[in-house]
């Protein structure tokens, strides 16, 4: 999908992707911090947002190929044409790929959800593996185009395979919240530099860039630091206004929580100061 | 050995490895999980096997390594042609290497099994080099061929260098269930993906590939995702099976031993429920 | 800035940050090493230098970027010259980025020093960043250059990734000592490599240096080693000096603590010993 | 030192290191595991073996050092020739270098064992980066040369990057028996291949090689790979030698330690005896 639209559907998808994950992170940390040491158990809460969000990664990954496949100028599901003996839009079917593996990322965590047998870290296995595979097709897409055109994908794959790496990480280190939110970056920066390689490669106003001069490299370059600066400020915008809406809330929910206490335990706790007072 | 069969035979031996490995390290995960804490001693069935898989990775090496020396167009164990000055036959030669570092692993895996003196994980690690030794020598293989070809087999060095690299971690992070199901997935790819090159380089039938054309780059690259996507399912599916079908076998297992020790044990607890309420 | 002085400013910095680096984290090891097991709070000394290093490396990032935009020729925050069809000093611009990198560093820094809901490690990963992306922008900085001028800088790019190295290690292995002076030793080496790629490029006397002779390139290599040893007999003795005036400075001032203590805890000690006889 | 006895020397010199850690390895690993979980501080006779390796490094690296300066076609500690505008014997500079950072991993073994305010690992650290910056300088000491010099020396770089690897992650995983032997793996490996680029560029009889040909630098290959495995072979037989031996001498060394300790302490335990029966 050599256009602009092509490249900001699924800059879209990794911007929102990358707010979801650090939302979901940081409601995680402030669960483990502010638990007494004896309950361990997450919430049915955490694991609905996990069942959703493996659910909608399935639906758009099961989404993103149909639409590959079979829109207009697309390969309707063939590989080879015998007749001119050549691939049928092998760009098409590298895409489909991509988002296959995002698709077993999201069952992936669907199923480490659902059963105890999964083991632990699988999710993050799966979805270390779509990153892996999307940075591994982009790498061999790139060859033999224009100097710019090469660069700003590549810089793409710093994204992406930063990205892999840190997830790869999570399965031995589980519950750093600074992995988390550095694959949460990622996502985000992986998600707006997509928009801009649509604005670089297919203006939508403006002048048309030259892709061989070489002072377009260097700032393209210089244009992905400052992406990751705003990227790590997005990350530490959302994270504390989640956090501070959640202490907040909780804080109501724990006077609640507390009131009710008080008047179900009033009774045992009154027999126990009573019996207490007896001994002394 | 450069025909279909010559990529074939390591093909079939690497997935039926790469099945043998998924199987066995289920088994051990299930024994490590339902077992009490008390009992940390591996049962002596899992030590047979280990030893099953080391003789027969020595005694599959050794014919290996025969084979490439006295095959009718091999080089009968000489290595130097005084006579022309060239060395002789060095692609069997090299393939012996090969062999010759999965026998040390064999030997070390048998080893570790038979002495408490050598060190945990050293199994892992020779199996570890022997994958290193063989991508190291595949990497020096390719040079100065066909594009499609060198590309081919460099994305076998892929499935080779990630499965060395998790075997490896395996060393100093044991009973770690992801990494040795990934190191089981990645035989198991490697072997699909010897068929793949056969298929490729020595069609059986149909046109022959243009080793030049890089759509066919393009699509092999593409290709090796699918094998891996296909390798994970293979590893999903293969780890079910077995854990289920120990469970439906261990409780039945269990059954009948709780019923021989009820027995076995009646006196005794009896005796002991006596003296209890005695002492009440 | 492309004299001797461009090279000499940042270098003095770099060094004067890696003997900072050095005295902090031998005196917070000391801390450690001299502490009882049951008090573990830093006390508020290490706290108010933490400021003062943030606040310092803050402010330093601003005039920094200051400078580099409003110098007589640098940018004066145009981006885009849209008469010439050309960007604006690419190099200043270059230059504000790592120094904005550096910025962020010392915000994370004081943050993670003001608020315990910043989590730990946060602070080492913003410098590894700032660190990755100086690396990053001069790896694509030092394209198409003569040789020597090249490969001068390639040099610092192995003091400033081993440094990225380390610094990312420590989030995950806090307080380890070797990994903290190491991470030292390593801006000391980059701050000293700056003044060799000042007196080599841009020398102040003598001959200039021919950029295209090997025996150049082999010199320059040995004295990069040359530096790194003089780094580490710096750091050696930055740290035992430091080691040994604090172990003088502290059993002065325990003999005082001890003495105070004494005079105000007799009369309880005296109490407890009156007790003690009682019992006896 | 461009002839076969400049490549025995130094290969000799990293063989016996190879074998002596391998040795000094093993007697630690057998102290460790048959010592009573109580007495954790290592016997004098291990600190005495430190002193005496660092030492030996020292000295050897100071002879080194000096023979490379004031050799007859040496540089006698001249770098620069202001006649010829030309750098003096910089291969000379280079090994001197070399040795210089094998003196400081010596000098930082005995700080580390004469101090206890030295951390641990830092000998560790100095010997990695003495394999490091050996490595580092050799890396640009092949430029330029043909073919086969080239890959036989890169592959030298195998084993000492390799080594270094394995020698750093000691730093932090202290007292893994594996990664030792690996380490001293490593360095066996070094040496013999020193031999081997001795006999190959400056064959001591038989045809010279021809630099170019792409077979002998397959053959150099996969000689490699026999060098590792005749490494591990010679790790695997000293290790086992080793133990056994003292296995042997210490249960000797035992009885007649439990017998004296017999002697010696009756009185008391007879005493304690007497006591136990009095209370009964």
């Amino acid at each position: 999908m050599a256009n602009f639209g092509g490249h900001a559907i699924p800059g879209t998808f990794f911007l929102f992707y990358g707010f979801w994950l650090t939302v979901k992170y940081v409601l995680q940390h402030y669960w483990r911090t502010n638990q007494p040491k004896g309950r361990q158990i997450m919430p049915p809460f955490f694991k609905r947002m996990e069942y959703i969000e493996g659910g909608f990664t399935i639906f758009a990954s099961f989404v993103g190929i149909m639409v590959e496949q079979f829109v207009v100028d697309g390969p309707h599901a063939h590989l080879y044409d015998r007749q001119n003996n050549s691939w049928v839009k092998l760009m098409n079917w590298q895409h489909s790929t991509m988002y296959l593996f995002f698709g077993i990322s999201g069952i992936a965590l669907v199923a480490s959800n659902a059963s105890k047998l999964v083991p632990t870290g699988v999710d993050r296995l799966a979805l270390s593996l779509a990153l892996f595979v999307e940075g591994f097709l982009f790498y061999y897409h790139v060859h033999s185009r224009p100097p710019l055109d090469a660069h700003i994908h590549s810089l793409l794959l710093v994204a992406v395979f930063s990205g892999s790496a840190g997830t790869v990480l999570e399965v031995f280190l589980r519950d750093n919240i600074i992995l988390e939110l550095f694959s949460g970056c990622m996502f985000i920066l992986q998600g707006s530099w997509f928009y801009q390689i649509g604005f670089v490669l297919y203006p939508l106003s403006g002048p048309v860039w030259d892709l061989n001069l070489h002072a377009n490299i260097m700032f393209v370059t210089m244009c992905f630091c400052w992406h990751l600066a705003v990227a790590l400020l997005l990350v530490a915008c959302t994270s504390s206004v989640v956090w501070f809406t959640v202490k907040r809330f909780s804080a109501r929910g724990r006077d609640i929580e507390i009131g009710m206490r008080n008047t179900s335990s009033k009774t045992s706790s009154q027999k126990a100061l009573l019996e207490q007072s007896d001994e002394e």
